[in-house]
């Protein structure tokens, strides 16, 4: 397998020449222009990844990374470890939020143990298991440089498999107990920001858990010195296997050339450290819900994106994906069966430009 | 034809029984409570509404009422006022906005002549014309209240007979150059909010052109004097045949159970009137964008509703409905396909209540 940097090296730059000709597309749409607003950017970014200016999705699927973390030793979850192995297996019995929403936008759904807590014998579930959960970063290390890329490779690995099988829509989920402490503490490391901006309730804690898992991440963040410059750093030592995982997955959609949808803020979190080891990334990348999660707002604001949902969502799985699917669809539509003024004039005789 | 007024006294409140029963599987299924927000409110909302705690959505469509506006003389518009017609046509024809995302949701477009100033023949658009365009209220009424009320009377028919054909779910379009002027108009007439705070550049103006909007539109208020406690005098006033059609589209679906989808700042007026007229259409009622005209604000803010999506587009024609009705279909695959965690347990070894 060629390891992650050889990937991170082979991103190109969108096909400036076809986002030209989309936009182009876009701006003649029978319509005042920029009226169709988001849609007309994904369009328009959809055509600079693919190359092509009319695009159609023909198979998508959410890659949930799933994997265990030793902070939840600390109280900063409000529910038990074992749920991250029982969810996981109910996303492959197909009874879970993304698997319902999922079905509707006739996308699958690939679970990946990438480091769930116990032995995993279940069909579907693939077996990439790393290690039985992190260690507890308010101890030490969550785990060492070579586990993160190994997670990284292997979200490399089952992106580009997917990609070959003809998946041309992407969508990123986790599942891990204690996952958005992970995240905000990944991204107070790489921001410099304190607790209070970057840690939120998760699932859901009383006032008193949450003040604990604030405490919490800042001494995990104070013993293990986190090297902001160094994103392999931060991972290993206060990141979670399912995060490293869908860098991976961002990183091969990005070498690949395929759309990938970003969900909340774990899987945020992944973007913005696949955009620091390698700025292209981003433009691979389309955003999905508003997350309730402090740390989302840092990110998107780092990486100067947009969410298109406002749904009051906080279950991650990558439930923001499917629906961002359909959004996506439409954009493509629009582009495909929307009439420029040019191409509705010739059998039109009332047509006029309304630009 | 029953008049509106039998309509107005014929909407029911929505179920209360099956909305607790809603609820208590919302809150039961295997997620954190309230963790799908806005999805499980969607869901739980058409549970009152038809009366079933699981819904399936089987035909869709996207209402368009189209009709001119007279205050175009005064310069308030960027486009030239034959576009209603144009693009009424182009409609039919399916290359508009409205017509490739409805193409992409699965939904049928169904346009209606209620006020276009000219004589229009063109197979698909239905000709329910009560007058060539409304009179520039600038210089006088825009139109009697007589008209106003054939115009409400047409959108029940046109909605009571989609809905006798089996569409349950519907969404509100326009088509009618001039009408984010009569939005503005009529929202600042119910509301007593100035054009500062309630007139937008609608499809695009110079800042002069807007700074004359502003002016036009305030004077118009001040010559007309509608009064604020009887909508259908405001919009005899200063609305649109556009507007008033969609109130009755409004007033029919709720007297009928059946979901009507809001788009933006016209469509949100219309729906802002319907519930002034009996505030028990408001639960019928699913917002879909976010408006970038400020009058939208003040509608969402006193009908206390918050836009799912965040698009940044202002192309009317009911754009937002087709979008948002993927949302609604995802809300009810959650509904039905989402195990609980009672469900769950019957061959679920390994679940815990993680709620």
């Amino acid at each position: 397998m060629v390891g992650y940097k050889e990937y991170l090296k082979g991103i190109r730059l969108l096909h400036d020449d076809v986002i030209k000709a989309a936009q182009e597309r876009a701006d003649n749409l029978a319509k005042p222009l920029g009226s169709l607003g988001k849609l007309e950017k994904i369009a328009v970014q959809l055509a600079g990844i693919t190359g092509e200016v009319k695009n159609n999705i023909h198979k998508k699927c959410v890659i949930v990374m799933s994997a265990d973390n030793g902070i939840v030793e600390e109280g900063v979850a409000s529910t038990p470890q074992n749920v991250t192995l029982i969810q996981s297996i109910n996303m492959v019995k197909k009874l879970t939020g993304i698997s319902a929403l999922s079905k509707q936008a006739n996308a699958d759904v690939k679970v990946i143990d990438i480091g769930i807590n116990s032995d995993v014998d279940y069909p579907g579930i693939v077996n990439k298991k790393i290690r039985k959960g992190t260690a507890n970063f308010a101890k030490g290390p969550a785990m060492t440089r070579e586990e993160v890329e190994t997670a990284i490779n292997i979200g490399i690995e089952i992106t580009s498999s997917l990609i070959h099988e003809g998946y041309d829509l992407l969508g990123t989920g986790e599942m891990g107990i204690g996952n958005t402490s992970t995240s905000s503490a990944v991204v107070m490391s790489l921001t410099d920001q304190p607790a209070a901006a970057a840690v939120g309730k998760g699932g859901g804690l009383t006032d008193e858990a949450f003040e604990n898992k604030k405490r919490v991440i800042e001494k995990g963040i104070k013993l293990n010195c986190p090297d902001k410059n160094d994103p392999i750093d931060v991972l290993s030592k206060v990141g979670g296997l399912d995060i490293a995982g869908l860098v991976g997955c961002y990183i091969a959609a990005a070498y690949h050339r395929v759309p990938i949808v970003m969900d909340g803020v774990i899987s945020a979190t992944a973007a913005m450290v696949a955009t620091e080891l390698n700025p292209a990334v981003k433009a691979y990348i389309i955003p999905s819900h508003a997350s309730l999660e402090p740390a989302y707002n840092i990110i998107i604001n780092k990486l100067d994106m947009n969410p298109l949902l406002l749904m009051d969502m906080r279950l991650g799985e990558g439930t923001g994906c499917p629906l961002t699917f359909h959004i996506i669809e439409s954009a493509c539509s629009m582009m495909n069966h929307m009439a420029t003024f040019e191409e509705a004039t010739i059998d039109n005789k009332y047509l006029v430009d309304i630009r």
